[in-house]
């Protein structure tokens, strides 16, 4: 019998524990799962006989050793900053771990300690990060074991909300942590390369310079850039290439309506907004507006940043109410948390709403002095409103990984994310027939 | 005899120095100049018989200790991070301290200990702070004591190239330091209050929102807003007054050109350009444009943030050079520093050249239930390139608050600002005979 050791029981853990619950018999695991809010747990565990479910004070050192001492395997679900003394425990303990957070420098300096305890410590292992590099790298492996040079890399992943659930102007929702999404692009330039020259996109520009990409099916998306692109060159040991780019998706249409609110500084999230907990949608939005007694909120908006009246942006923001006289209702807030209220009461999910997530990469290549280029796209939709693409994405890359790490086939040990052969091809294998699978077709290359 | 020890000879000690050595007879002062440059130091007193001057490292105590042991009077002169230091030294040694620096919530903690050791700490004694709060507290103390009830509160101040030196088509010459300049602000949004509503500008609209003013003889200028006008209110004793506005001023349609710094993101000044050191000014700005290999990057900019060719900014960005081959040469460079670099070598200050600065104040009151308004205004160009209308204006208000310090005249002790009368009514009335001098006015008030 081997043990799993889930920390925290939130959202994100939904599918990955379904995963396990589900191989628990055949793979003779015992699965406990912890929270800090222990009916959560007990309540993602269903009373299945191989699962228990228990209270945690995860940042308690000895609370966390009680579990990890006995575990074959960590799969920490915490918070991204929590992950490093829960790492630094399993090395001590000689148990594995896995995680679907950034690897961070702390832990990246474990390596050497890991491998001398026999560990594997895999990081990125969900969605995004996760999906994407193995996705990505089993292309790039590809191209280079067939004697292609990549010369430009491309990927753009969105959480998004299904087409039969997309019923608002924005056609976006709220499948995720909304307050990342009025944050997005904030505390830096987007960097990146193209054709070997450097890029920079600063936050005031970043929803103006989006690339647009169609998926069959699916119809047109639009990528705005993330900030850094640049790291995944030696990522993915393509230090030379000329053209690396990363971006976030979403459908055609909302970057040019959220541009408005980073042009009038709303999504600043810097400082408090003076008398913000009496304020109406109306108020807080004509604080960023020129005072004139005269002119109305709409019209002193329309002037300011230039939307014609039959502009498809302007319906996207009456839509949401930006011009009410409904409180808010927040103390001490700021500009972005002001925002994030007004935009969660349009564009929460509902209870029959499904999300889907895309993900796109393009590849080119030189191939005998040909140019090449490759295409690879994955759209996946939510089971519900539990089951959500989001949590299957994240949570059974996971669920495959922990199950192949105590089956002994991935063997690798130290701090890795999952861009080996030996971990990405069974996992995709595996994830192909819980439906996310990516369709690849080659096509000739497009140049300026 | 009476001793002042002035830490710092730098470009700003200059008017200072030279006003102290011109009533030292006058006055038996004897005034010693401190600098880590003692040849700068030196060069400073021109062997005056009452002034001499001696290397320090201010950092260090003991140094410090050595020379404010025996001063009637300290003048600080270092970078405002130091003072602190040196008022508390001078605190100990029941010595009277004056600077031209913001108040810090650190040095404002001293108060009660300053009064204790019957000493005076005098901060903000310069231009801007210093004679902006003298100049308006005047004003504003004879309309309250009219019985006027103030209701409104705007003021600019500008460092500008003299019209007989303006000879480039920004109409602007770094007469100050640059990287403040090329800083000015980002940090955060400008806040202030206009007719009871607040009001916030962020950074990719600050250089969109100016206002125009003319002042008879010099022409229309434009100012945009300082980060915070609000902490002014309660300075000025003014808690509840419905408009209070501070901004900076330039000469027409520079906002608009520097804007295109701004929208471009050439300003920031958070990250290093990839390989910085062999950039020209024309990849530089070509590394804030999407790629395409066609056009040019002239093209690119105007189509970007829409330019019309003859447009008056097309002339300043093109007369700045930004897209010559020219080699930057600075390593490890943000975009802020390579900008700076490139706007030095056209915006300096000639030998010849004179500096000016411009302040205007427009206070809105009440009295009788009838609206009124004084308008004043400020302008003096400096003498050469040592004593500029910077130096002066900075210098003077220093030196003279000295002088009334020193004579008994000016009597208050604790942590100050230059906002009671017993400070700005003689300072201002000496300043009028060196010309700096304010042009009041009651105008009628125009409403919208």
């Amino acid at each position: 019998m081997k043990k799993i050791v889930i920390f925290g029981a939130g959202r994100s853990s939904t599918s990955l524990i379904d995963y396990l619950l589900s191989i628990a018999n055949d793979q003779d695991l015992n699965i406990v799962v912890l929270d800090f809010d222990e009916e959560l747990a007990k309540s993602k565990i269903n009373n299945h006989p191989k699962a228990s479910a228990f209270y945690i004070d995860a940042t308690k050192r000895l609370e966390r050793l009680k579990f990890i001492h006995d575990a074959n395997l960590v799969i920490s679900m915490l918070p991204a900053h929590m992950h490093f003394e829960v790492v630094k425990d399993a090395i001590s303990e000689k148990v594995h771990v896995i995680t679907p957070s950034y690897v961070t420098k702390e832990i990246e300096s474990l390596h050497e300690d890991a491998i001398n305890n026999n560990v594997l410590v895999l990081n990125e292992m969900g969605l995004d990060p996760g999906i994407d590099h193995m996705s990505a790298k089993k292309i790039i492996d590809e191209i280079q074991e067939n004697g292609g040079e990549l010369t430009g890399f491309e990927s753009f992943t969105g959480g998004l909300v299904a087409p039969e659930s997309d019923d608002n102007p924005w056609n976006y929702k709220f499948t995720w942590n909304p307050r990342n999404v009025v944050l997005a692009g904030q505390g830096g330039a987007a960097k990146f390369i193209q054709e070997g020259k450097y890029k920079y996109i600063p936050y005031n520009k970043l929803f103006r310079r989006t690339e647009i990409i169609e998926i069959e099916g699916y119809g047109k998306f639009e990528g705005y850039a993330n900030r850094d692109s640049l790291s995944y060159r030696s990522i993915y040991g393509l230090d030379d290439i000329p053209t690396m780019f990363r971006g976030t998706l979403r459908k055609i249409g909302f970057c040019r309506a959220w541009n408005v609110f980073v042009q009038l500084g709303v999504t600043d999230d810097s400082y408090i907004i003076e008398g913000s907990e009496d304020m109406t949608n109306r108020e807080f939005f004509n604080s960023f507006l020129a005072y004139n007694p005269h002119d109305s909120v709409e019209l002193k908006l329309r002037h300011y940043l230039g939307i014609e009246q039959d502009d498809y942006i302007w319906e996207k923001l009456v839509w949401l109410g930006i011009f009410e006289d409904k409180k808010i209702g927040l103390k001490n807030a700021t500009p972005a948390q002001m925002l994030q209220k007004i935009l969660k009461d349009k564009w929460s999910l509902s209870e029959d709403d499904k999300d889907m997530i895309v993900m796109w990469h393009k590849f080119n290549y030189k191939l005998n002095q040909v140019d090449k280029e490759i295409r690879s796209h994955m759209v996946y939709i939510g089971k519900d409103s539990q089951f959500t693409a989001m949590s299957d994405t994240v949570g059974l890359p996971l669920g495959v990984a922990a199950k192949l790490l105590l089956n002994g086939e991935i063997k690798a040990k130290g701090v890795l994310l999952p861009i080996t052969k030996e971990i990405y091809q069974p996992v995709l294998r595996e994830l192909k027939e819980f439906g996310v699978s990516f369709t690849e077709k080659e096509v000739t290359p497009v140049f300026y």
